[in-house]
């Protein structure tokens, strides 16, 4: 059974289309392009290639293929050099389809590569982790780190198809999984009171019967949001939503240098201290901001830094945040459990005190 | 005295602001930007800064300003990396403007970086060279080479404003002058017989009373091109049409390693060719070809290759060229002295006798 969902841009649309097995539609979708007479060119990453092996070689046998390594280190400008050459060195022309098939270091690259490539190609984007199915696969932001910072660098590239199957989510670690979660969790906190209800219930595991509804739920919600502000250029609210616990937990990841948290357990401390500075504002009760931290320890994500950080880094890193505008930073609080808002008002001893609540120095 | 000609691109426009000193209305802008809050930084490279060194203190001198070094070379993705690190470094926001005062090299490189940099931010084009002033600082594409292939890599990113001043020519090498001169010959050819008839008449120096008219003459012809074919997505003709003597052109400078002859000068050959490829595929009368050679040589441009090269390895190259589609070499030829359009059912055997014919083995 699958299933399809329509993400709507400017000027066109393209399906997200969720299934189990991705066999069938990524084998259908393949043929389709072949029978057209265009190339399709994969890339992927080494822990896919060991998990998702067989999937590769069956579908993509016929396909060049680049398998990177995984991890941060390779979302950089030399390995999106390297993918280049891999498209150059293959012939790859514009009519030819990138896949990238893994999780969000894989699609962001790959995105960004197939957005310059001969300025555009069309790419397919395949995410194997939870985190990259809610988010980093569906929304068209593609790209790199720099030295100073992540995803300095990069392009609106909007796939032409992306699939979502639950089956890749059976080999993916916990410790992925629950970073995955954390966006889920946003998604509730920002939108959607019903589905932070259900996370509060009971955690979600990769064998919950409505996983796959779960998923579909955040790709809906991060599609309209999309729909709306398709570049963040809205004054307020807008895209930027999506960005809930994100200063704070960007500030985390920053100062650790992207070694301790993994993205989505950063945003998981960001959450809980979203929370509390959306309290501290008496934007909501301390009884409900109080309600974010037990749903994140049942997810098995952090709540607290995990062990002091100077909160005057965290600040700096704060300011240096490309989110900020104009050099005032800018706040996704919470004006309910189930509804965001951005903030540029905030007073900057009000943060720090918040990064101290939570374990900073 | 400056003027204004205004480029439609989807959802907006900008403007090409003409004039001899580039002083006051680079004055302006500046103000106007800094007055609004928002930084300026300065790409340029070690030619500029050596011949408009006065230019770039005395305007803007209280702007962080990164000069690259003058060349191809630098259109490198290590480049571009350093350029990347200079913006993070000077922590260049979204509402900062990158100003890239060159040439072709320059404008591309440093367009590309104000495209990807934090997903885009604005850049102001002032070309500094002819060819640069009525072709690559207008129409949006950028992008830097790869070791495979020139501009290979980029996106469109339309400029803020571009700043068109001869005053910039006066100091420009002569060889410079007259690879400039290529383009303008092109132009003539592919859409104004007029042009083309004033550059028959007489040679065009950087003292030609008519210069800025000629050059204000391409930039409303790139733009009226442009408006109607932005991303060159027209199966016929459209944008494409500016590739005139191009392919041709991109198959000297790729079997040559970009060593012995100016883009311009390759583009003049490829004119040469082009019409010679017309006059053989009977679009054109052979005295109408005959037409082209004498121009390019009276504004010091080759109409043949200066020493032989393999015609083997020039079609070779032909098929790499990134214009081609689907594996078949599209080519612009002439239906007329002012009057171009694209083809794709040229013999390869025709193709490779004209290579011979301008001095191939």
């Amino acid at each position: 059974m699958s299933s399809e969902l329509l993400v709507s841009v400017t000027g066109s649309s393209y399906p997200i289309r969720f299934a189990g097995d991705p066999r069938r539609i990524a084998g259908e979708l393949l043929g389709q392009l072949t029978k057209g007479g265009r190339a399709s060119v994969v890339i992927s990453d080494e822990g896919v290639a060991l998990s998702q092996g067989k999937f590769l070689r069956e579908i993509f046998g016929h396909s060049p293929q680049l398998i990177l390594p995984a991890g941060e280190q390779t979302k950089s400008l030399s390995v999106y050099g390297q993918v280049l050459d891999f498209l150059a060195a293959n012939q790859v022309n514009r009519q030819a389809v990138l896949w990238a098939i893994g999780g969000g270091v894989v699609g962001d690259l790959a995105g960004f590569a197939a957005a310059s490539y001969l300025r555009g190609i069309e790419c397919i984007q395949v995410p194997t982790t939870l985190l990259a199915m809610v988010d980093s696969s569906v929304g068209g932001k593609t790209g790199i780190n720099l030295a100073a910072g992540k995803n300095l660098v990069g392009a609106f590239h909007h796939p032409r198809a992306v699939i979502v199957a639950t089956e890749f989510l059976a080999t993916l670690p916990e410790r992925e999984f629950a970073a995955g979660m954390a966006e889920v969790i946003k998604y509730g906190l920002l939108g959607d009171a019903t589905l932070f209800g259900r996370l509060e219930r009971g955690p979600m595991t990769v064998r919950s019967a409505d996983l796959a509804a779960v998923i579909r739920r955040c790709c809906e919600m991060k599609a309209e949001v999309v729909r709306a502000d398709e570049r963040e250029t809205a004054p307020t609210d807008g895209r930027a939503l999506l960005n809930l616990g994100h200063t704070f937990g960007h500030a985390i990841e920053q100062v650790t240098g992207f070694r301790d948290y993994l993205h989505g357990e950063a945003v998981a401390v960001g959450l809980a201290a979203a929370a509390r500075l959306s309290a501290r504002l008496g934007l909501i009760p301390e009884s409900d901001a109080a309600r974010v931290e037990p749903v994140l320890t049942a997810h098995h994500l952090p709540a607290r830094l995990r062990s002091p950080l100077s909160s005057k880094a965290l600040m700096e890193a704060m300011q240096h945040d490309k989110k900020a505008r104009s050099g005032r930073l800018r706040f996704v609080v919470l004006a309910a459990v189930g509804r965001a808002a951005t903030r540029t008002d905030v007073d900057p001893a009000m943060v720090e005190q918040i990064w101290r609540d939570i374990g900073a120095t």
